[in-house]
């Protein structure tokens, strides 16, 4: 008996899930010989899960033969719960500080060693787009993860940082006593920078917003343009909205699944 | 030989999409014993399918001992091509709008016979939420469904009709000849509007976005609570925002999967 009639659902979501992996952020359409690479799926396998996929609304035939993570999904991702009222008491606050400012602003949590994105506000400024919703980016490298790694316990640090703090840039900091130093700094100042250490040409400030028993549970941060972001100016607003958010956290009774 | 057997991989995925329908909008957790009775699966069949979902990420276990969608969802869920270029390139103004009515802004199209909503900006004001991204609501009772049936074709409105125009609040237009006559005068005004059509208190004006064809493919609305929203104040700024966005749509050369 193969593995496969041991286990038949476990295999076959475990090949429906490789096909859907396979779509990366910014990806938009997979051709067929394309989803069977990635997913590691015989080709006739891959078009057998894809079909199944498509019947259910989770994948899409795009008019050029390939195939297309489906609307059902986007549906689907927005009744995901966790970080919903989250976001939701968020979304006022970022409104806020967009208005106030006018730059990019995002809302994040930790996520691993990564910063998970959950919300993004932008205006005319901003038509390049850097950074997306649900996408991750390291922790150790962003302004959002420096500002809730500086609150976090020493465990959740040495975790990050045992893990090797990955170079992305020429800026980023890679040397462990350096970045401990600099989570420092947040907690002295308030607020955490980023200067091209993940993108080149790219900064950004952030501040941490406290939950209900004062852990550090999400960052604001504002993005821009290296040269014309202004970090003196632009740190006591993203401080004033994370605050704002905190104490708004602080009188919401059951912040559902955080 | 049964079914099963036959086709084990769409037997297989088609019990685990119906753990995830079991999944409505608005719900943050579901037992074991929800999950059974909604998918129709037998409890050990459920509780085998949500133990798969759960060590892929699509469930969560709720610390209550129930389930959740898992923020694997999310993240799949915003990597979603389809209409996330109208998404990002409306974003600015949504947010112009926004700044200049201080209201709650939406972004949606037409998915069948409802409008399905992208993009929500909301206030402090706006503490009750009625609608969120990712929800379905019936084209016919709303004002961004009737902006685009208006420019719609004969066909298109009259499949609505004939699907029957269903009564969400005595203000719904059920009767087919009120409601083309309805159509009309949105071509008319240049706008549309929902007095109380899909929830009682909740009222809202909207305008057609035009992509690159002419052709009808978002709207977008203001939502407010009935009494203290003045349609003639809004309407100028909706549609203002709906044609800088279709403008906006016309000059994009490739614009992904409308």
């Amino acid at each position: 008996m193969s593995v496969a009639e041991v286990e038949p659902s476990r295999s076959v979501l475990r090949r429906a899930f490789s096909i859907l992996d396979a779509f990366e952020a910014g990806d938009v359409e997979l051709s067929l010989t394309a989803l069977a690479q990635r997913s590691g799926l015989p080709k006739p396998t891959a078009f057998r899960m894809a079909h199944e996929l498509v019947s259910w609304g989770a994948l899409e035939r795009a008019p050029a033969g390939g195939y297309r993570l489906g609307v059902r999904l986007f549906v689907l991702g927005e009744r995901v719960a966790r970080h919903r009222d989250l976001r939701e008491t968020a979304m006022p606050f970022l409104e806020d500080l967009y208005e106030a400012t006018h730059e990019n602003v995002n809302l994040g949590v930790l996520h691993g060693h990564d910063v998970l994105y959950l919300a993004r506000l932008s205006g005319h400024r901003s038509s390049d787009v850097i950074l997306r919703v649900g996408n991750f980016l390291p922790a150790h490298s962003t302004s959002i993860g420096k500002a809730l790694l500086a609150y976090s316990s020493g465990d959740v640090v040495r975790s990050v940082v045992t893990a090797g703090l990955q170079r992305l840039t020429p800026h980023t900091i890679v040397m462990p006593g350096l970045f401990t130093q600099a989570l420092r700094e947040v907690v002295e100042r308030g607020y955490a920078t980023n200067h091209e250490e993940t993108h080149r040409g790219v900064v950004s400030v952030a501040a941490p917003v406290f939950g209900p028993q004062r852990t550090p549970i999400a960052g604001i941060s504002i993005t821009g343009r290296a040269g014309r972001f202004d970090v003196n100016r632009l740190a006591p607003a993203v401080r004033t909205a994370a605050a704002s958010l905190s104490r708004s956290l602080a009188s919401v009774h059951s912040l559902t699944a955080i």
